[in-house]
């Protein structure tokens, strides 16, 4: 029974073609992206680009159960292994400069936020959690504001009415990446409600990225954290105090 | 040239039926919704409503500036004008029983905001304006939660992200009405994200209306508090002090 | 193989992070809602609600048939489940203030209608349902107004076109709160249609939840009738006669 | 200043293709939709259209100010003019066989009603309006259910939230078509949230068309109409007695 | 393990309501909606429905696979089981009285266009498919025109561009039904299209049902098409020919 | 009154930057899309390109009344202008080499499919109208056939539902583009309608551009219909005969 | 158990219509869609159309897995299967016309993308893949460009923001036909969001198929391609060299 | 003619409640959204902001044609209006720190990045515009890429099929803002498209802002930009050579 020739040029691994080039073009290795690969895959993928980069961290999302425990049998030790947010992390995760303050409205939302959380630290920023201080229970997020105006930037992450970017935006001045959930019941619309919540807020300032891509708001919250942490170092200005 | 003939059956004022009746049936006249009618008829039908409502005020709503202008000639002092909420009323308000707080985001939610209360007051319950505490600036919310407690029912009213009831959600155990504007710019979609917002507020008990419908919201929030009120009057209990 | 460290800060169970003092707070305890969640989370969590509140029931909504069977195992007579409703209440039901008549279009309704009524009846209120009174066959719905109208609230249900508050918005007086569901085929949008039919409701004075919402439409109710029945008390009124 | 040739190959009347041949191959002269057409064009092709059929009417629907106004002024007592429909007939009537009855929700449901009624008339069938008979006060619909009951067809025309269909559909046996309209305000959404509605109906047996298309409606109930009232007087059948 | 008690009201058979005397009220029994229902559920509404019209078929739709199973294995020969279009019917069918033609697109809309088919014949008029004539091979269609023309009432059902009404609307004048189906792949929006396409058809004439509704449209159908059989025999008029 | 500084780097004419060189990137020049700029500046974009083409024709599209009229003033018979399609050409046609065939559904769809045929011409093909082939009188569209089959590319523009690709393609074996309208009434949806049906046309082969896009569906046209035509040239090989 | 009589007239293998003259009507054979339907039934309408079509290919697209082993288990070494792209073609490929490029962005792209390859080739025309050179990476597209151009029609095939034929349009003057697929995450509509931005791109003269259509942008420019490269045969001219 | 009374409670200027201590809590003075407002209450409002803040400037957006003609009327040289974006700034700029790079598709695009030029600069940092480098002409937009990566922030503005971001995305390291516009025709859905592209965006790290919301990525870029200028100059770093 013959197949059709592999005439497609980019054949390393038989399935996928691996970019172990792309830290020296952009500065960050590439990152898979697990959901709709196999097990197998994933593993092997991740294990040529731990090769390729022997002294920094390379990081699977969306990495569902079976992807999870096939890293866990095949990378060990070697890899650190996040189930809630489905990340695979391989090799020593760079220091960090700079520091991102990820800020979720509920405990459903913390899959998504703890993607977010591994992304920044990969792409070398630091990143700290700030949990279950959804806008039902102001007190909650008051008690924490020292906290999160200690960041370089604030990841603000909610899903259903997504109103935690407003309320956090009329609270602090640093720069605020606004990060919506799928998570709701009844008509929440896969994430459509918040998305379209964060994008009309009324406190000037938030910008916004796709539902549920805790990836996305990593890279860019890194990128700007990593610039204004090493400035920072650069004219010994200490940080500002961490709550 | 002629006309169809008028084979319709209901020509009490020739372009209208004016159910004069209905208070009878419902407890409240009937309303004219003035939005696409001839100012002529708004006039008209305000006034035939007057005559058969000679104790109470009857109510026209969406009356834009032809039909002000009409109403204030026409009508002279008897007719209490809200330029800024389209409404027209004629005759003596109601005794006020029991109290609605209309709580709204911002300056521009006014004429909703304005349309609600003369809708609450003509339907026979107090009502009272807080304006221009949106989530963007909590203090200003926080500074006026005495008053929004005092009130039997409140009502929310919020565009853009349409945040506000969730908020207020988590502050107030009074029954809550989210009222959604179509305030907003860029693609805040006719109203849309805030309804959704308030339908998917993380706050549980708060009930929604349809986008501008201060009306509605006014309507079912002066049933609630004619209750309230009512049987706080017959228990001979103070209302709750007014902030 | 290393996990994340729990760096989130909030780890009571492990899994989720149990708010024992809520009631203290807002006057109800927290509700858990159980879909995403494992069974044996499910029943850690009630366990430990219900001991932080020994005398008042404590409530897990959108239960599947697992989660249903755990809490059967593990909880047994203490536990109260509806299955159709995927509820479970363990702890004495308040004693009902005030009544609220849910009323639902048809048996596909039932689930809905269903957790509206354990929602009610945990928060303190009393509950009947009134079912199968669709509009498709009117003699039905007329046949049970007199009950309708003995409540303090109606909350109407129905899918498919959800014409139901409409045409009760005409019949009763009593605040109405409009729950739509989700039942429906062909191209019913996953109950929009009946949701947007409510929000255009040509009777005024009705107020609606979210889609299959019935949590949310019983805790609103539940609000309001309490005060309601509590006044009524007060004034020594007796309630209206109960068909 | 030259124009591009006329290379269009249908050039009756210079910016339109007049089709006098329809009758002859579908038994109803062609009609014209006047929106977007300019008033003299829809006078002009209206004169042809009456010059091509002597003996009956033909018809011009959608016909603004302008467009009725030199209709009144250039065809003068030939034309039966309705402004409220924006309908336009010049010739005799045929002699009705069979009769609609169209059955209208609100005053704000008359123009596109009227253009119903008036397009059934044209196309052979007798037409009977019942008007300001909304779900929201049934005992006005019951009251008129012998004249609906007696018609061989019905139309239900309704907008906002488009229940009238389904009310209907569980009072008569009739064939039922429900023509919802672009009525509403809020987040109507131009109707079609009455156009769901009506699809989604739980009363069986309805059939649906486009919103606001009172000339669709009116053509589908004539051709129903037409065969029936036909049959009957073959058969010698007296018609169901007119309330 | 306490269940809630049984405070519905309905309990015939303990899950469902079976509505026995909707024959007498609306001249036809009630039709069983299966999806969502249990097998055992089906066979013991549809047994009880059969007890109660012993001299007339009853029906039951959107049979799944276990639900066919069922009803095989208790109902034996009394059943006429549709595998394809999920029907089963037990007893009689009526005498025919009229004709439908039931015109399907493709082979992909069969299931259904034999739900409308057998939904026509349980309603007491006769029907006929028509298949595998979609308008990507017009020749199909034109050699069957004259078994189209020869029905009372035409059902056209149509997935992916839904233009089949179109194209019959232009060729037939007999009262014309469009059925959208949901057949597609890629946006085609589970029928939407079809759907939208049928709605906006520049065929005066065709009304149109839910997608998928071939239930519907059978019922519709059949009740127009059983009036002009019954006035044509009542006339002795011989029906058109028959292809 | 100070106006921002000229920083934009783009000033050519002050209010646009017309790009000059654009056809010996690319093949054809700059086509200047005249919706939302003002009458003069039309003229005056038009003036410089037509200046740096003396030798072959340049375009604008989209040109409303007073641009046309702009345009006849200022450019007099130098400007061919179709006030239909809101096209304005400057300087002679090219040689056409191909044929495109623009089948257009309705006389509504014209002012697109003019505009289609004009930047066919003006792109340097052959273009020709067949119009009013509606599907709703399918005689009309099969007597023009043999026209359409002589062309090298068959470009099919309709509105309402779109169907006229999908008959066309059951017809044709040559490339066809389907350019859908925005012509419609009820909820026609501003051309979504047509689009959507386009795209899911039972007859494979068919591609589509954007609704009214009548110059985006030329552009297309005209690069296969100049292959093909210059290499039928070269082959010394008659085109097909034409109707 | 009876079953419903076979009346619908089109039986040839039971279950499924056998189109065995399409290919003299359209000049290629039908082609199966394997989507829903059995395996088995798959492999009996690919015999019976190759015995119908014994010199040249038929072909079946969007076989799942067990299709694709029944195939490979009954027609053995006859089969061409290509598991990602989920075709199976039989018998052998015409001998190629006219070239055809592929370019897909990224490697989730690449089933859309070999289904479009593989149709290509059956219907006549040859066909190469250049994958993996999406505009995040534009040094890679660019190193391609000469393959690219070499072709006589691109298909550009890409999912998430679809922005490959916009950047493809501004770069090579060839027919171009863009082909989005669902590729993304987060909101992105199921390939929504690639096909609104194809319809909108700033580049003119592509044209859009449906949303994962692999097949049918294949058929569409097969049609081109064949065309092109038999005149350029003809004309006894070269193709473009190949990169 | 009575009005209501003033009861709302914030009316320092009649009809607006201007915030004079918002640079006090959050930096920034509060701008005025001039949308909506008439023409005097814009000058008023600027005029009492600027009273509030005499050493730095304050900003009106969103200000149509008389907008800006009262404000040049009223307050002359003391206002720089930019007609193209509809702001007005009264008072001086801010010394800049840091800079952000405004990159423009389109001349369509202008407006929108206009608006976020000045906002940026009446935020305090420096801003450069770089217009016309849509993805139609790449080369364009690399002859600029010194130009771009010079910046602290950049800015991507494009309407259309939004691609901008993405091509920028893969070409530069820098915080990318991306900023869809409503420019478009056929069904770009105003603006829908391009922000749907840019959220799915293939190239990480962009984050986005609402349609034409040259305000909110204005101060987003700004607040960015601040902080990384001015630290920049504590560690006495030279910016990037500028192009």
């Amino acid at each position: 029974m013959p197949i059709l020739p592999p005439d497609t040029g980019f054949a390393d691994l038989g399935f996928a073609c691996v970019d172990t080039a792309r830290a020296a073009r952009t500065g960050d290795p590439e990152v898979v992206f697990a959901q709709g690969k196999r097990p197998h895959e994933v593993v092997a993928i991740l294990r040529r680009l731990a090769e390729a980069h022997p002294d920094r961290a390379v990081l699977a999302t969306r990495c569902q159960e079976e992807a999870v425990l096939a890293c866990a049998d095949s990378l060990g030790d070697r890899a650190t292994i996040d189930r809630v947010a489905g990340t695979v992390v391989v090799g020593p995760l760079p220091a960090p400069v700079g520091r991102v303050a990820v800020v979720a409205a509920g405990t459903s939302d913390l899959d998504v936020a703890r993607e977010c959380l591994t992304t920044v630290r990969v792409h070398g920023a630091g990143a700290d959690l700030v949990s279950d201080v959804g806008i039902a229970g102001l007190h909650r997020l008051l008690a924490r504001l020292d906290d999160i105006r200690a960041a370089d930037v604030v990841v603000a992450v909610a899903g259903m009415e997504g109103a935690l970017p407003s309320v956090l935006g009329g609270l602090v001045a640093t720069p605020l990446i606004a990060l919506p959930t799928s998570v709701g019941y009844g008509l929440s619309m896969d994430g459509l409600t918040a998305l379209l919540a964060m994008l009309n807020s009324c406190s000037p300032g938030a910008t916004v990225v796709n539902v549920d891509n805790g990836y996305g708001a990593g890279v860019a919250a890194a990128r700007i954290a990593r610039t204004v942490g090493a400035l920072r170092a650069a004219a010994q200005i200490a940080p500002p105090a961490h709550g």
